[in-house]
């Protein structure tokens, strides 16, 4: 079966998730809500496994497992960006995978990320490749200081990245990501973080969340707020360029675009990020505070069916409960109208995620 | 370890669950979602089994299964009433296990129940204990017509079940029912099915959600609507039977009281009908339209967790998808805002409940 051959998928059918993580798990849950079975597959354990029909354990180029795997699902889809290539265009040779290997590709390479949205006529960060120091001292006296350095592959969480500031240590910066091929990026002066988070169906379907508003703490996402505290015509905006990105990919399933508010001559101004090519942590406010969580139209989406619809409920926030963070989980259980989520890690270590709590404040009536 | 050696659990530790339906299916998530594993324990495969850390396929009294899984787990729940005294009794002995087998054996058996709940000075249907065809006529003298037969054990969705109007043949309705123990019921005139779901934690504190208003087809539930349509004095006492039914009980978790709405010299009464030591049917709506759903409230309750709010969202409706039914899937994904759950059975038999859909209509607003 080929891409092409692809059909709607059936309650009862199974969805295969490449990735073990809380995003796989928590896209598990909402798919058994519609009555379909996830199997996960993935080199290392983790608490998706937990909620699922099906696990493989295996690594990502076992050729043999993967054949097994593809031959067991109707469709595969993926929670995090950094599946290798081959494993992709494996399994996209066998059956549906969503989002297609061409968002992932684009999505996994800073420098192919940020060309291919320039090439929509999006800004981004300015920005040089570097594959030497030498690069790196060109490309500081082109985009100046301070700048970021940044590893053009399996960056998150602010890892395989480098603050440069005037009279920083260059070589000592090549080394600290790694002295692997690299992107330099102009340094943006954002007021703000926001995100999109959207759907797009396989038949083009787009439907946006509100736009999130997001704090970020030691480079880890902190809180999300929605709606973001911008105009209106600013998270219009957002959502176009959202959309744009997603038609120009192909895309079916959740995308989400990171970008920075910038004050330009006293207007509101956006610049992508990044984008990432999945279910996305500024996203989790959605279970409890949309008519459809992130997970459950992600699942929409990849098996065919409608896209729900993305109403927010009030005024929301998300807090991240990282590393120790998740000790509070007494105290947040006893809060009412708070709802918690724990990802049923073992060991909560630093900077690990554990967890989040969603609160709801809904609209004031007037009268 | 004996009952009283409780103590609370963690995010982490497994609760042990009874049964593999569709109500273990959605412990289980909201298990999940709170960071604890699953084991089903179940002589048959269910679809709670797709969604659980861990599955024993036993019957209900081998006790080395059992053993092992008492071990294996920190507390024990069920999702069904149909439990085996003996293996609730053979679980008290060795762990927690909520409800505890008092409530289970009170809820088992009509005639246990019915006397339970009158010695409390809750009003029932009347009622005559029947285990013959000459108790049947001498109950029948007493009771009039038309009056209802039904087994004392194992009923459920109408089985075990017989009217008995003005000139029925009364041996064949005995045969009809099993010729089993049985009870007679008069029959109540009831102008509409109402319910209470609601939550007794371990230290006593209980939560109600709001009333449920009920409608069968063929002895299944089909429809609930929250809150009632009844004056708010009666959505109190019937909260107020509940909490006094659970407070005698010592029960811990979530239990649905099933009552009778009557209009007697134009007032409102209620008269118990039978209650369901477990999450129940009508409470499946507080997963899209309340703070906290039943299933996550019998996960705290039975844990030893604060209970969470029970705040109901906005006016909510709740039809089971009953058979054929399920069919219409695609037309209710399509559906803006509904709500859509479906339980991953294989085989749509008539009768069956495959799943069902939530429709929350929010409060106007004034002004």
């Amino acid at each position: 079966m080929t891409a092409g051959g692809m059909s709607r998928l059936s309650p009862g059918d199974t969805i295969g998730v490449l990735g073990s993580g809380q995003l796989g798990r928590m896209l598990a849950i909402a798919a058994a809500r519609l009555g379909l079975k996830t199997h996960i597959y993935c080199p290392e354990s983790g608490p998706a496994l937990d909620v699922s029909v099906a696990r493989t354990r295996a690594a990502y180029d076992d050729d043999v497992a993967l054949s097994a795997f593809a031959a067991s699902v109707k469709v595969v889809t993926y929670e995090f960006e950094n599946v290798p290539a081959h494993t992709a265009e494996f399994l996209a040779a066998r059956l549906p995978v969503h989002p297609n290997p061409f968002a992932l590709e684009t999505a996994q390479d800073r420098l192919v990320e940020k060309t291919f949205i320039n090439g929509l006529g999006i800004a981004t960060a300015p920005f040089v490749a570097v594959d030497n120091v030498a690069d790196l001292r060109e490309a500081l006296a082109r985009l100046g200081q301070p700048a970021i350095l940044k590893t053009r592959r399996m960056g998150y969480d602010g890892k395989g990245q480098a603050m440069i500031r005037a009279g920083g240590d260059l070589a000592a910066a090549w080394v600290a990501i790694g002295a692997r091929p690299a992107i330099l990026e102009g340094f943006v002066p954002f007021v703000r973080e926001v995100s999109v988070v959207a759907a797009r169906g396989r038949d083009g379907a787009f439907a946006a969340f509100d736009l999130n508003e997001n704090e970020h703490a030691n480079h880890i996402l902190s809180v999300t707020r929605a709606p973001a505290n911008v105009a209106p015509d600013t998270a219009r905006q957002a959502v176009e360029i959202a959309k744009k990105i997603a038609d120009a990919l192909d895309y079916v399933g959740v995308i989400a675009v990171e970008l920075f508010l910038v004050i330009e001559n006293g207007a509101e101004k956006l610049v992508v990020n990044e984008i990432a090519p999945r279910v996305h942590n500024s996203g989790h406010w959605t279970i409890d505070g949309a008519d459809t969580s992130q997970f459950e139209q992600h699942v929409r989406a990849v098996c065919g069916w409608p896209l729900g619809s993305p109403k927010i409920r009030g005024l929301v926030e998300m807090r991240n409960l990282i590393g120790d963070d998740v000790h509070d989980w007494p105290k947040l259980l006893a809060e009412p109208g708070a709802y918690v989520h724990l990802y049923g890690k073992h060991e909560a270590r630093p900077g690990r995620k554990m967890g989040h709590v969603t609160r709801v404040a809904m609209p004031k009536t007037r009268g």
